[in-house]
Formats: C-alpha cells, sequence, structure tokens
C-alpha cells in the first residue's frame, strides 16, 4: 500500500493511519516537492520514519508484471492532477482510493464546469463514491473509490434521512470549517495573524462542493431535483466541521418523526453518531466519527440539522482507511478507534 | 454619567469607553459583587481608575434634587434585574440607555413568553429601540434607550434594506459569535479548554433575540409579517460576530438592484459599511463599525447578506455610546473612531 | 479497574484510556458532583458509556473479602483529599496510581510546607514516585505509585541526564502550559475572552511543583543540591507543555558531548524522544511522548535543554497508564501508541 | 509624512496610527509589490483609503528643492534594504524614523556579524537609538532614529534599573511572543493549523536581538559588561509578546528595594506601568503601554522581572510615532491614548 501526494494534510494523515493499522503495510509515501525528506520531518507529530520518494509509475508497473505490485494506493493530489496518476496506478492493478474531486461527480458535464477538463473521462464509470454509509456495496468491490469531499460527507449524512423520505422542499446548508481545510496553503486565508480571531465567509454562491451534494442528494433514489444553498465559512480553529442544515419541509414533521428517521437510518453504523444534544466538532476531532443532531423548529415549521466531522479525518483520510478496510474484507473500523 | 453595572464585559467596556469620551464625564461605575475594588484591577486592559460603588439611588435622588443629579446612565444589569434600576435612575431626572432587553420589545406579551414578568411594564411607551441607524431621531429625544441585542444589531442592519422593499418571503440567519458575547460567565461553554477548537450550536430553534429581530423587521413599515429562522452558534475568539442570511426574495432581485438597495440605505451612516467582498469579523474588531455584504445566488435566486460587527462594541456598549453621543447633540462619532 | 474522580480533566481522560485499552478492563467510574450522569454525557469526546457512580469503599471492600475485588485504581482526587481515598483503596488490596501530589514528596516536612497537613503520612514509605524512566523497577513491584506532576515530568526528563552528570551549577526553568493545565476551574483564568490572546505569569516565585522537581534531580545520586527558579507560564491553547532549562553548567559542555549524554539516557526509551530541532508542543499532542533538544550556547557558556509533553496525557493520565502497564507485566506501550 | 513600506504588518499599522493621528497629515504609503492597490484592500481593517505607490524618490528629491518636501518618513523596510532608503530619504531633507535593525547598533563589526555588509555604514554616527523612555533628549532632535526591535523594547525596560544600579550578574532572558512577530511571512511558523495549538522555542541561542539588548545594557553608564541569555518562542496569538527575565544579582535585592527601583525610574513616563501583579499581554494589546512586574525569589535569591508590550505597537509602530512625536514637539501620548 503506498500514499501517492503524501505531503499534503490529507496525504500525510492517510499515511499516519497506514502506518499505525494493523491490517495493512504502508510501503511507500511519495511527494514532489520534498523527495528525499523523510516524512516525520516534515510532519514531526506523525511518526511516519519513511522517506518521501518520488512516484516511479514504471518501477511499479515491472512489479506488478512480476508479481510483486501494489495492492493499494491512496492518491491525495490537486483535482485534475489525480486522474491520471489514480489511471496509471489502476494499470499497474492497484485499487486507487482518490482523495480529490476527480471520480466523485458522476456528471462529466457538471465536472468540467466546476474542474475544467477531465483528464481520464474513461473512468468515470468504474469509480465508486466513497460515502462508506451510502454506498458500502460498491465500495466494497470498487477499484477506484472516489472519496467525498468534507462538506458533502457532512452534509449528505445529515440529509440523507430526509431526501429519502423526499421531505426536502428547500434547503440552506451553512458550512463552517477550520483552518486545515485550506491545507498546506501559505496565505492570507491560513496566517495566524489573519484567520486568528477571524469567522470569513467564502466562495459565496459559488463552492464546487455544492454539484457533489446535490448528485449525491439525487441518486439512489433519495430525491428527485433540488437546488442546495450551500454557504462556507472559515473559523479559526485547526480541525472540526459542522453543517447547520435549515431544511424546509415538503410537509410537517414532528419532532418523534424525525428522530425515528434518523435512529432508523443511522442506529447500526458504527461511525455515525445520533446525539440528543447540538454537537460541537470537538466531539470528533481526530476521530472518524459523524454526529448528528436534528430538530424541528415549531414557529418556522423548518427541520434543522446539525453534522460534525474532522475535516481530515471523516472527511478526507480516515473516510479513505474506512473504505480501505471494506474493499480488503477487514472490519470496517480496523485501525479507526 | 456614571455606568450602573461596570462589572461585567459590557458595563467595563462601556465604562472604558466613556471615560477616554472627550465629551462626557464618567463620575461613577456601580456594581454590587466588586464594589470597594477598582476596575482597572478587575479589567487592567480598560484604564478606568474608578473604585466600584453600590448604586446609592437615594443618595443619587438627594443629589438630583439639590439641582446636582447625573445626566444620564448605561445601565448594564441582566434582563429583569435592569428594569427596575433604570425606572429609578430615570426618577432621578436622569436620561437612560438600558442594554438589556427589557425595554427593546414593543409588546408585552412577547417580552413576557421569553423573559418572565416585566417589572416596570409602565415605562415601556417611553422607550426607544436604540438601533441608530433605524431610530436616529427618536432616539435623540428619548429618555430611555432601549440598546439592541447584538445579534439583532447586525441581522436587522443587514436586512433592513431588503424588508423596506417588501423583498422577505423567507429568511434563514445564521449567527456565529465569539465566547465574549457569553459574557463573564464561567462554565463550560467559556473554558478554553472547552470552548477552544470548537464550534458550538446552542439555543437551537429558540433564541430570545429572534423576537427582537422579527419585531424590528415589521416595524416602522419596514415588512408586514416575516417568521424568521434563528440560529447561533459559538466559534472560538473573542469578540466578534458574523450573521449569514439567507433570504428567498418575494420576486427576483438582480446583483445591481442588491448593491443599489444597500448603497441607498447606508452610503451617508458614518458606521455602516457596504463592502465589495465577503467580510471578516477581524475587520470591525473594537470598533463600532458593521460592514455588509450582500450576494444573490443565480443558481438558487435567494440573496445572500453577511454582516459583521464586534458583538461588544457595535452590538452593546460602543452603540450606547453612539446614542449617548446622540442624546446629547455630540458629533454622532465623537470617541468612537 | 476503576477511576476514582473520574470527572475532572485528569480523570475523564484516565478512564478513556482504560476504557479503549486491550489489557484492562474499566468497570467504573466514579465521582460525587455529578454521579448518576454519564461520562460520556459529561465527555462527549470520550466514548466511556459508564454512569458515574459514588465511590462505595465498603463495598469494594466486601467484594474483596470474597475474592472480588478491584486489582487496581487509578485516584484523581485533589492534593490531600486524595491520600485517604488512596489508603482505604490500597486496604481493599487494590494497587493505586494516585494522580494526587501526596504521595510524590519523600520528605513529609516540604508536603506539609506546600500542602498542609498530610492526611496518610504511614504510606508515604510504600509509595514509588511514578516517573516511569526513572524509576521503572520500582513502579513495576509498587502497590502504591506517586503519579508526577506535568511540570516534574517534563523537567526531570529534561535535566536529569546533567544532573547524573554532575553538571548543573545553577538552573532556570521557564515552563509554559496550555490551559487545560489549569483543570476543570471555571474562573478568569480559563475563560476564553481572558485566556486567549493572552499569555500569563503564574504563581511567580512560588509554585509547589519546584520542591518536587527539586527532589527528584536530588534523589538516586542524580545531583547533590540544586535550588531550582521554576517560572509557569499559561498560554493560549488547550493540552501541551514546554519547559525551556537555562543550565549554567558546573564544567564547559560541548554539542557533541550534550547529544552523547541525551542519546544514551534515552535511546532505548519507547516514549522519550531525542530531536534534532527544537521541538512544539504539537508533535507530542495526545500522546505518551516527551521530546527533548539540548543545545550548548557558546556566547554564554550555558546548556538548553527544551522539553515537550502533553500535560494531560505524559504529564498525567497516560503516564498513570505507562506505570499500570509496568504493574501488570504488560508491554509498557499497550494501549498507548 | 510618509510611511514608506506600507504592505508589512509594521508599516501598515504605522499608516494607521498616522492616518488618524491628529497633529500629522499622512499624505503617502508606499509598497513595491502592491503597487496600485488601496491600503484598506490590503488591510480592511485599517481604514486607510490611500493608493500604494510605488516609493520616487527623485520626485521627493525635486519636491524638495522647491520647498515641497516632506517633513519626515517611518521607513518599514526590511534589514539592509532600509539603509539605502533612509539615507535617500534623509537627502530629501526629511527625518527618518527605520524600523530596521540598521541603525540600532552603535558597533559595525556587531552589525555585520548578524545582518551583513552596512549599505550605509556613513550614516551610522547620525542615527539615535529610539528606545523613547532612555533616549528621549537624542531622539527629540534627531534626524534618523534607529526604532528598537521589540524583544529589546520589553527587555531593556524590564531591566534598566537593574542594570543603571550595576545589579545584572547574570541574565536569563524567555520572550514569548504572538505569531504577528513573524510579519506577514507565509509559512509553517505562521500558519494557524501549525502555529495553532503550538509553542515553539525558535532560533536558538542566536536571535539577532540579543546583540541589540547587550549594546543597550552597556550604554549610557548602565552596566560594565553583561551576556545575556536571550531566547525566543512563539505561541499561539496574534500581537502581545512577555518577556521573563532571571536575574541572578550582584548582590541580595529586597522586593522593597527593588519596587523602589522600578517606581523611581518609571513614575513620570506615560507608558510604562509599574503593576503589583504579573501582568498578562492582554493588558497591553493595542497600546503603547509596556507594563512591569518585580519580585525578588527568597529560595533562589534571583530576581525576575517581566515585561509585557504588544510587539507591533510599543514594540514596533507605535513608538515609532511616539519618537515622532518628540521630534516634532507634540505631547509624546498624541494621537496614542
Amino acid at each position: 500500500m503506498i500514499v501517492a501526494g503524501a505531503t499534503g494534510f490529507a496525504g500525510a494523515l492517510a499515511a499516519h493511519l497506514l502506518w499505525r493499522h494493523p491490517g495493512f503495510e504502508l510501503i511507500a509515501v511519495t511527494g514532489r516537492s520534498e523527495a528525499g525528506r523523510r516524512l516525520d520531518g516534515l510532519y514531526p507529530r506523525y511518526r511516519v520514519p519513511l522517506e518521501i520518494e518520488e512516484l516511479d509509475l514504471a518501477w511499479l508497473s515491472n512489479a506488478s508484471d512480476s508479481g510483486f505490485g501494489i495492492d493499494a494506493a491512496i492518491v491525495a493530489y490537486p483535482h485534475a492532477a489525480a486522474a491520471p496518476t489514480t489511471g496509471a496506478l489502476r494499470e499497474t492493478g492497484a485499487r486507487v482510493v482518490d482523495l480529490s474531486a476527480d471520480f466523485r461527480l458522476t456528471s462529466l458535464t457538471t465536472y468540467e464546469q466546476w474542474y475544467g477538463t477531465h483528464p481520464r473521462p474513461d473512468l468515470l464509470g468504474e469509480a465508486v463514491y466513497g460515502l462508506t454509509e451510502l454506498h458500502r456495496a460498491e465500495i466494497a468491490s470498487a477499484n477506484i473509490v472516489a472519496n467525498p469531499g468534507c462538506y458533502p460527507t457532512a452534509s449528505v449524512l445529515a440529509l440523507a434521512p430526509l431526501a429519502r423520505a423526499g421531505l426536502i422542499a428547500d434547503v440552506v446548508i451553512d458550512a463552517k470549517q477550520g483552518i486545515s481545510g485550506a491545507g498546506r496553503a501559505f496565505d492570507e486565508t491560513t496566517h495566524l495573524s489573519m484567520a486568528g480571531e477571524n469567522i470569513l465567509p467564502y466562495k459565496v454562491a459559488g463552492h464546487r462542493h455544492r454539484p457533489e451534494i446535490e448528485e449525491q442528494l439525487q441518486l439512489d433514489g433519495l430525491h428527485t431535483e433540488i437546488r442546495v444553498q450551500f454557504q462556507a465559512h472559515l473559523v479559526p480553529l485547526d480541525q472540526g466541521e459542522l453543517v447547520s442544515c435549515y431544511v424546509t419541509p415538503t410537509r410537517a414533521v414532528t419532532e418523534d418523526e424525525l428522530h425515528e428517521l434518523f435512529v432508523e437510518a443511522y442506529d447500526a453504523e458504527p461511525f455515525v453518531e445520533v446525539a440528543d444534544a447540538p454537537p460541537g466538532v470537538r466531539e470528533v476531532q481526530a476521530t472518524n466519527f459523524c454526529r448528528l443532531f436534528a430538530a424541528a423548529d415549531k414557529h418556522t415549521g423548518k427541520v434543522l440539522v446539525f453534522s460534525v466531522i474532522d475535516n481530515l479525518w471523516k472527511g478526507t483520510s480516515s473516510q479513505a482507511v474506512q473504505n480501505l478496510n471494506l474493499m480488503f474484507g477487514l472490519p470496517e473500523t480496523e485501525g479507526l478507534l
């Protein structure tokens, strides 16, 4: 197992989780800019003592021909850069969990509207959307898993029970996230003297996680059509994300019915918790848990759902490991509790 | 001029602002629990070298009879405790800016639903709602000014231009605030090891600032009837508040029309800024400014308005000073720039 | 195994660590103030689904007589309150790790100077100081382990190699700690609006961890006599502690000699890391690691040692578990990596 | 008056302070990288509506020849880049406060050891060290003022009373500073996900503020020779700096004597406060104050001095304005309270 692109926040955490995972063997971490440096030098908090190498696809291909290829890879590349590498790794026989957006959208048109030309549209049909709780069976047998965005993970888990019941007439999703969501970008959004003591709305009326949420709420018989109002905000903490969903229901919904919907949906889930009080993001930091709280507002008739995850864990890297557990027949919680 | 209740965050800041104000003389600060201590001992960052005294209404009354009474007071007491003191101070001839909710709502029924029995309903008619930009004329001649809540300040300034134009069919207000909003309360919501690295929704579907916002949006010919979805969140910073408003308009609104509405409403205002980019709360910290940004979302047809203030300044204490400036015929910006 | 006093930060984390520990069974958590509440209600981030009970020593004693007693307990009580409970638990046959200061000092005189009358001086002789790396053998067979204070843990690990070599003529320890060090205290030192954006020296020239550090540096043939200048500071973060030690050496020390001293001392230690760059506290957060960096300053001739730990983990609760591992013959790292 | 280099933290704050200053007129702000942009676009929290221009020395020189030159400038350039510009501005007749290190050290040898070749050593003799409280008279008539570093400001104010009395045998200065001290640098030391929840020692045994502190403690009859142990740390906040000084005195010093020394030194100072409790940095944020607290440790015989300033204000830009007030015969506190 390798992590390609281990120098960013997502890749580094994926490497950390795989390195300490009892069921997998992490044999290499790759990265262009920091090749030659050790990963635990770049990320001293993750104790992964591997040297960062450049990804050598030719070597991997030969190894594979000789029967010594890798069985799986996590690809943590930027959007559009990921697809070619995912394709190449796939061709060496490896199963891939791709953390980028390249294979998340089923509609090529939508993809190209938000991300530009798709480098490997031929692979779109092969990819499975990796929101574990919604697509467990397909993930288990998939060769390419498109790991969801962090906002879609929290939002779709929050709204799926309502969407499935046809209850969403309109929805506003107000998302708040810590600065790690901006990744290893060094700029005005991440400098502590600018991001600290601040709350900042960003990408107003145009975040590319919105189409991903809309697709998922419409797939799998969830809902027919829905236009989501999605708005992201940066808040001054490291890891953690809350989405507050304001749903105008298609009909009146009682508190009891609401509770039942959520319990039924998630009772058997090892990583989704239905809470009886509004959750804070601290409750899920550095875990693969998603914690949900739903309420009906008698004054307005709206349904409120609050959903917290750690954007780097369940929102990215630990969900990738959850998916790998499924793909390789391990207990879904292995290495994640 | 005195500040009654100067030991809480709001009262202490009010004292600080009045102490350094070139046009007012702060002669006393009062507080029961810390009487005898100096205010700059309790709040070392505010350099107000006055000893905290117990409020002596009898003395004030006599002083007043002898023609040496105080001309004005800021009352920073908890809700329900404030009204009797405001009344008593009023009876000594002082004009009062009351920071509590006691005189904010015109409807006694609504007040008692949220705050319990009103101690001085007789004074309700005399009070003016102190959102300076909306009620300037009445404030100038008022004897009791009910200083607005911080959320209503940010929300009503954000929505008034739309409400006035009859454009609000439905609105969701998602508010985020720093921990100073909880005041000098020592508990789980303010402990840095609990509030830090956290984002927490609170008072789900039941914040008492909601009726205040609704009343203001319906008063003064602003709007006929509107049920506001209001939700507050605590985020890990000290001072600062952002409200993100999601308006379903009664008819389609263009970006240009929107811009014009806001510029027209606030062009002449010294403390309201219409921004051309989403504002962060850092931009208004420790100031009396409210900064607004409005956008139309073509995808959903909704109108978005973002409004930032410092909850302790424009949201509370500096707005009180702005009102006092008006009440005493000083330039509105005096001591606030 | 039980945790007595699980409602504070230290006890709750100890319960969390034992609950997920593969080699121990946590059967009860106790606490007076919150009895009847579930621990995961009080600490939603720790998923320990046990109800908090009042400690029932009579029941435990009976159970013990019937051969069903508990084998061990972690006692997380305040200083002076801990000793009687530790004694009582000891009398039921349980081996105890006491997180308080009650059994840390060998000198009763020193104890009473800093903490008042000792409730169980009779047990002092039985207790072993639980700084694992220095007292491994005695801890393994101990019945009462006095778990070290967080500052002594970081400081003594930093200075032991120098003390052992007789190199310390004089030492200044400047310690910085996150707010969790103040525990579940709700006051001005922990309120985010006061502790945030602050750096605050506290207990100037009189912190009671100082005699503990001095005792340890003088024990076990480490050093003859040394008066430590110890100063603590609160900084705005949750968990994490750095001690910066400035040693005036008894003779000139080279960089090489210094490096060798530290490598030799800690090379075989699973939880002490000798770094080649100044460590930040982030590197050890939520771990049982202590990371050290030593340097010789040519300009002044002084030796500098920087030592980081997580004050709640290695500084308190995870070191307690490390000690329990030793006491029960488990691998020292069990449940801690 | 102009600010040359207004795009960094120090220059932008200087521009903000001069813009609102009642006694000065800020006519231009310059900067190469952001020329053409408005300063209030780059720093929305500072409401300075000037367009950033490239510095046009030829134009200034002509203006000066025609009698329309500027009377003063603040130069906020990086070390070594500042001196030539300061020289050129000086030649147009402007008096300059230089925020860089270029003219702080009297010894050219020491300068070149730490900063490389000096671009204008010919001007060294003309420059006055701008620690207002120590060099007031020379500053008033100076044409070039070398504004002190932030650490030297806090440290020298803390130690001057002891140095002047010949009391310092040895001193350790442990400094802690917020992230704004790193300036507008976008890297691993300023990213909130790395700097947040961290405490990090940096430039171990080699910070270039050390020789500046040593020079100042030896100048003006303060002390004969002293080798300072200086160590800096980054802590997770924006603005604020604490230096904790541990002095081994040349003879025993009592608490009373200590107190007297400090009161005598600073009683008449408008911006230095001698506190009777350990100060936190919050107490001086966004002010020009330095707050000091001194204590004698009976256990070790050492003298402790704690000194807090806002590194960007008294540590940099507001001290520059304090100096300009002196240079132009205004009250020293003008525009700074």
